[in-house]
């Protein structure tokens, strides 16, 4: 098959859509910069009005993540079953959120640090952009499927 | 309930078993830098030996993708019924693969371009470093399950 004919179809989604969508996961993938290199770690985020907040712990990524750095969130979902999925990303800063802020140190407790292990604190993304797609797949497109058996064989 | 109390437990993976866990999943969540931000975006990836191969479509991010730029590849998994998850991470150099190279290009036509409409192309990320690690997650702390209403109504 021609990798022509496994091109899903794309919808660009707007704001709101993005917002609704994030609203509805709950892990994202957050890509930061560390030493002039990208790095990626999953998160567990929620919507705070138009911004999202997650808890991290120490190490060398909560030392990336000081007042003001450039972040890039990713959240998807799929259906293998309806062939859709859709992603968001949210670009921004990211920045401390003090434990001043009750309602967003509430927020923080409802989440569990992924990263670190030890102390964590909360960090909120304030976007400056939010973008979205929504995809649907062809059957033959399902992209949750390990390889199969032959196609395995003509890799290995 | 105190943050402290919902820790997950981490168990830092070797290489082996990173690999294997790769092999496992298709879809990462690769990081870039462009104009000096991150950006974060899926994409169906398959294992070629121990390097990962993935589809890309033209525009920006196929731009920046040009020859050796430093990128970080994400892949988990969670299974909420068991209560435990992974995450791996490829840092490395992406390179354009060739179409000379006739075993990638097959590789490559058994993917679907997540990323961009129109001519794609094959990219090769040559790791440097390969990390991961797995977690075990406690009942309460399940984190493909979106906001409960309570804790919602406290949010919004």
């Amino acid at each position: 098959m021609n990798s022509k004919d496994m091109i899903p179809a794309a919808e660009v989604l707007d704001a709101q859509e993005c917002w609704r969508l994030l609203r509805e996961a709950s892990v994202g993938r957050l890509a930061v910069i560390v030493d002039d290199h990208p790095d990626v770690f999953p998160v567990n985020y929620k919507v705070d009005n138009e911004s999202l907040v997650f808890r991290t712990g120490t190490g060398t990524k909560q030392q990336a993540l000081d007042a003001g750095i450039p972040v890039a969130l990713e959240a998807d979902r799929v259906s293998a079953e309806f062939g859709v999925a859709w992603s968001v990303v949210v670009k921004g800063r990211a920045v401390r959120a003090t434990s001043t802020d009750q309602a967003i140190d509430a927020v923080g407790r409802a989440l569990f640090p992924w990263q670190g292990i030890g102390k964590d604190y909360l960090v909120r993304i304030e976007p400056d952009s939010v973008t979205g797609r929504r995809f649907t797949l062809t059957p033959t497109t399902q992209w949750t499927t390990p390889l199969d058996d032959a196609t395995r064989a003509g890799i290995e």
